[in-house]
């Protein structure tokens, strides 16, 4: 693929301050870019690097210093970029067909615009749409639905009667409707509790490789409309996850819990059952929650608490030897001035 | 599946107080329970909520108050809830048989009644009881014994030699037998020290999805009899697990680590290797515990401590500005007080 | 495979005290050792085992006590142990050959000593070099390179693109080259910013099981000769970890990040992205990482600190209640002592 910077700058409804028929035949980043490529500035703090990178043309938001390169200009650098990648590398979707290789229970409805690759199980009443890839070594159980255009790669398993929407995303390995963690008598006889429910994944979710999505014990389990989630995160039963939240790797959710629309979650992050976290909440990496989040706040920590403070107490941690060696030294001082005072 | 009240009363060895004639067909949460359906009060909390619920029925603990709705009064709610679960949600067993499209080695042995799914490997010398389900992907390697009326779902890996005992359950992804991470002249020649141990599941057990089970460098790794393991944890090699004991989803547990009979680590836990943990030990979510602790001890945080302590601590640490805001003014008091003296 | 204590001192350059017609057929911990094993001590702290063990030979460093088992004394009884277990449990290759029963892209290119076993899938321009073991249910996507002797355990998913080298070893589950986690407009329409670089992994590197390490969203991904990595990690997109380098479990390791070589991360580290991790940098478990390290320096802790600092911190942290006690009273007497001074 090769693009005159000409033709990029009406693709990527840019202003084009440089050579218009310049050619551009990849993008990198700015560090390892060469003459043939488009590179990007995302952030302003790093447009300094303009004077020295060797691509062709950089694509940069409003306003930009003068350069010796070539500048594309448009109001989001991150969206063009993406414009961009899409043009100079495009998706290969494979081609449509049932390899005779696969594994299809007789009662399945495959979509003949489907791709299904050798190595595949689909079980009775399996359902997949129009456009969707199914990759090799997939299991998808009885009954489950795949909506439309639906991606689901390498050794990704489905248990029986989830249901998974249009433009889905499946990451190798991710496990999809595994029984939830439940028994009852704890820790003696462990008994457990079937777990009857079923999980939803709504349109425009990507899940990451070898993440894990319990059934909900009865009811369901919901990830929402456009949620991203990382590799190797747990979700377990009877979890929501409200529309366009973001849940970085490694992430666990314990049980029941119900995140609202819009949440980020940063990796290793860790919150227990039956808690409901509000609208627009973004919690720090690594913390612990344990309790409720109203709507709209940032917090960090374990005990969580408002990033802002969670950020004076880091620093106060490292403080706490000489605190101690100041309180003691008080402790003398102070006997010493009561002992004098008694005089 | 349709029972009536005064059926299912018996069933569950219930107390009725209601209309016998009322059919059930269904079980659900109290909050989307409708018409119809059974729902239950496990913990006496939530008996208000008794008022409001649209199910037929409730599963209560004994003496509860006067309802409008139809009561089931049995001693233990949760253990009733899984026989009625049971009941109208049993579950479907495949048919036994082994599909042509699996690939079974010619010294392998395989019980008549054990359904083997498409896509399975069967390695030599391996042998699978009585009543087995193994789902499509799973690789079972040389030699594995695999006991009656255990469940392997898809894409699960048993490496060569491991055992796996009777009515075990092992989720899709799971990896049981990998080699232990060991490597002598440790970040420079790493030279890999080879594990020609095995791991041993006793009957019962129950292993989470893409939780990964380590084979012993020599000697074995051992998950004991009824324990249960949720998704993505990390077992180390050498790790034995008493039985009855409970693990919850991405803890980590290193090398030679002794488990007693009925511990209970929460979410995320670390644990260091060459350690032992007694008895009825519970370990609260997130914890980091880097010695041994002793039988029917709870304990929480890193390092860990026994958990009332640790929830003083808890408290605490948002205090610690205040604390150093006193300490400050404390040190120039005392200063001041000082100086006065002196003179 | 039986050695008299005559052969093994020849093949491990050991000096022989004791019976040298004694005869070894196999090889287990010092514990659990009976007649006919040999064992070792690695660490001199245990020497004292020596006098208990039921083992013919005990594998030892230099210098050591009189005692009545037989001793091979060794420079490096580690490497001689590895030595060892070689003898004893030789590892069994699979025969060479592609069982009909693995699905073939036509113009993928597979050495003729390569083993690929059933269910394994290959994509198209795929290169499998001499000596490689490709076990059941693994898949290979298109233009996947892989050197001579790796071995790919069950079910590791390579996506299309990526390198890897020689001799490396893929455990069960491992993900290789899934998109990296690169939205655009976070936590709105969460626009996915398409993922078009690649994962190079190189020479005698080893990855645990269902550990995942996503492909660069530009350029590469790159683990560095001889790295070891255990189970469960998480490694994103434009990671670079130098030679060497050894990562504990369920580490996680955020974009662009660059370790330098021999960094060691012990379990559950999480590391943020876009920082520089020196050479020689060894992290404590369950380290939080949120800014770069520089060479050689043993850290700890969340936010990380120098590890004896670290470990001076954690003995302070319960003292906390105490702390706070003192300074209560020491408010209260110097409020006294100023309400005396002012008399």
């Amino acid at each position: 693929m090769e693009k005159t910077l000409k033709e990029l700058a009406l693709i990527l409804e840019a202003e084009l301050i440089g050579d218009e028929s310049a050619v551009i035949r990849g993008v990198r980043g700015i560090d390892e870019a060469q003459a043939g490529d488009l590179t990007f500035i995302a952030n302003p703090k790093y447009r300094k690097k303009i004077g020295s990178t060797r691509a062709t043309a950089v694509l940069v938001g409003p306003a930009p210093e003068k350069a010796q390169t070539n500048l594309l200009v448009v109001k989001n650098p991150y969206t063009a970029l993406i414009k961009a990648l899409n043009i100079f590398y495009p998706a290969v979707r494979p081609k449509p067909g049932i390899s005779p290789h696969a594994c299809i229970e007789p009662d399945a409805e495959i979509s003949a615009t489907a791709a299904v690759y050798p190595g595949v199980y689909i079980g009775c009443g399996a359902r997949i749409e129009d456009g969707c890839v199914i990759y090799p070594g997939v299991y998808i159980g009885n009954r489950v639905a795949v909506g439309e255009h639906s991606t689901l790669h390498p050794n990704v398993a489905v248990y029986d009667g989830c249901t998974i929407g249009k433009r889905v995303i499946l990451h190798a390995g991710a496990v999809i409707g595994g029984d939830g963690f439940g028994f009852a008598d704890f820790a003696r006889s462990n008994l457990k509790v079937p777990q009857v429910g079923t999980v939803v994944i709504e349109d425009d979710v990507e899940i990451g490789a070898n993440t894990t999505i319990d059934r909900a014990a009865l009811g369901e389990t919901r990830i929402g409309r456009n949620v991203k989630i990382d590799n190797l995160v747990m979700i377990a039963h009877g979890v929501t996850i409200g529309e366009n939240s973001v849940i970085v790797a490694q992430v666990g959710i314990s049980g029941s819990t119900k995140l609202g629309k819009s949440v980020v979650l940063g990796g290793q992050v860790g919150i227990v059952g039956h808690i409901e976290i509000g609208d627009g909440v973004m919690i720090a990496a690594r913390s612990g929650v344990a309790r409720s989040i109203p709507p709209g706040l940032v917090v960090a920590g374990a005990p969580h608490q408002p990033h802002r403070e969670w950020l004076r107490l880091q620093a106060l941690i490292p403080k706490l030897p000489e605190m101690r060696e100041n309180l003691k030294s008080l402790l003398k001082r102070v006997e010493e001035l009561e002992k004098k005072e008694k005089l």
